[in-house]
């Protein structure tokens, strides 16, 4: 690879959270330097990172600034605004593209790509008012989901319908924003693949693990996952699938539905996932690292797993057990420096190592 | 433990080169912030710490602003100046503590104290002039070798006597420094304890490694060591004895000398150790995170070892072949971050990882 960073290259990340801290441990492993760009104060990637910029996704100074400085630039979620990728994207290459983060962007776009690629997602329809919405409840039933196109996360933005009566205060609690009805899907179980690509197109998937949440939000990640070898393949391949037709390059988690009739394609992140910590316990090279990789022109690491994992997100106070949790002599712990803790927020979690 | 620090608390930390930045890394992933005071600029732990001081060890204001500012002070390396500690000891703790940094400080007192808690070590007698070393000479013999008492590393400040004609350049060498002359020892090999021990008096023991040096610095470590459980069991009680008369928080390295008549033990660091670097791929909590859980006041980590491991350090420009060294699937790499690459000088190391 004729493009692969130096030790000692910069590496930007757009976001300054918790995937962004261990981003940033990751490349330091590799000799690479992190440059945080992040609007909020105090960021947990900021105790860990070189070089932090604080400032708003709007002050084109501060992102020419950041542009100038870094080698490549990443990010750590989904939402960065357009104009500031249009003002970076001349200053640095951006990975994962343009393409892959709008695409994930947008729910409908999103359905509409995985359909085109020939996976198969559950049935849905564009909603912009009650009377698509209506059209769309009829046409998928109920139980059913109203989801924003855009800004979802952590299960915000959602509404369950249990009935066609739910469709206006469905409608109303999105106060306008485009959404899409998806119909419900009977699945036994969520999985989700990490799969990497590098800027030469070598691809590399970690074990599809289980995912459990609760209240929206993801509680525990469980490798292997209680799944037939055709499942997990399957899996692997939609993902694989996915990244091959993004042209990406980078860390990317797909979420899938395991049905009595065969997966379903949920949604997928343009980033290390949350579903993807279990890594750091059971790889050689863990999701973090291989994201590093992938951007800075490197070798993808072999995703093989020397043991078996159960990840258990630690959210709000539940932080406060950190030091009596990790007297377990099969827990890692890993926390992410958050200032405060609230209820819902994730401040942490463990990797606890069951050794093959 | 009521003395344990929360997520949020400061670590200083004297020195900023690579053992400093491999524990700043360590005390992310348990919430902790890390501050480096380094005189040098640039240091490696720089780039993952979230505070750095540049400025020398005699700059009290410097210091009385570092000391003040952490909750706990550790250092990457033994040779702290005693002002400094001085200075410091009244701000925050300071861990390990000076009886155990002061006897590493120096060769005639550090096997002083091995003898005086019964365990073997090699021939030695002090030497403070050439009269001194002829009188050692004629009792301990040839081979044998001069180091200087205080501020050896990786080689340096010491002389091989092949034959007693040798004792005047030896002495001219050493240029006035107190000394101790250590007779001969036949050894089979060398293998080092990485020992630790919490602030409730817990100890934890990693497996003895086997070290391979060239040119007086570290080649490779291979875990397990090729040698007997009982060799085994008897370097971790050496270890465990010296932790436990030393009254010592925090990870230490004791090197020992495997020979047809049982251990010897060469020297301590009162510190992470080159030697341990194999756990950050080898076991679920690694030296780094182990040292910070006892200076810390947390419980230790269970040292048990989940993977067969062979540390070979990068050495000069063989960090110029780390990201083509890092496509052998069971290969982690680990770089410092070091601005200038020098011969001799420890670039970083990879751990190849055996399964078991």
């Amino acid at each position: 690879m004729t493009d692969a960073l130096a030790p000692g290259a910069i590496i930007g990340i757009l976001g300054g959270g918790q995937l962004g801290r261990m981003l940033s441990v990751a490349a330091s492993r590799l000799g690479l330097r992190c440059h945080i760009f992040e609007p909020g104060a105090a960021p947990p990637a900021g105790h860990v990172a070189d070089h932090v910029t604080t400032a708003p996704y709007e002050d084109e100074a501060a992102l020419r600034a950041f542009g100038e400085s870094v080698d490549v630039i990443t990010y750590e979620f989904e939402n960065v605004p357009t104009s500031a990728l249009d003002l970076l994207e001349s200053l640095a290459p951006i990975r994962p593209g343009r393409n892959a983060l709008a695409t994930s962007q947008d729910r409908l776009d999103e359905k509409n790509f995985l359909e085109s690629i020939g996976l198969p997602v559950a049935p849905f329809a564009a909603v912009d008012s009650l009377e698509d919405l209506e059209a769309a409840v009829a046409e998928l039933g109920t139980p059913s989901i109203l989801k924003s196109r855009r800004f979802g996360y952590d299960g915000k933005g959602q509404v369950r319908l249990a009935s066609p009566d739910d469709a206006p205060g469905a409608i109303e609690s999105l106060a306008g924003a485009p959404a899409i009805l998806e119909g419900f899907v009977d699945f036994d179980l969520e999985i989700s693949v990490i799969a990497a690509r590098s800027t030469s197109g070598q691809t590399a998937c970690f074990d599809p693990g289980h995912n459990v949440h609760v209240d929206g939000i993801l509680r525990t990640t469980t490798i292997p996952a209680p799944i037939d070898e055709a499942v997990s393949s399957a899996a692997v391949e939609a993902a694989t699938k996915v990244i091959d037709a993004l042209d990406y390059v980078g860390v990317i988690g797909v979420e899938l539905f395991v049905t009595a009739n065969g997966l379903i394609v949920n949604e997928f992140a343009p980033r290390v996932h949350n579903s993807g910590h279990w890594t750091q316990n059971g790889c050689v090279v863990d999701q973090f690292e291989q994201h590093v990789r992938a951007v800075a022109g490197w070798t993808l690491g072999d995703p093989v797993r020397h043991n078996d994992v159960v990840m258990e997100n630690l959210i709000g106070d539940q932080i406060d057990s950190i030091s009596t949790v990790a007297q377990d002599p099969n827990v890692a712990v890993h926390a992410y420096g958050k200032a405060d803790t609230k209820p819902g927020r994730k401040m942490g979690h463990i990797n606890r190592v069951v050794p093959n």
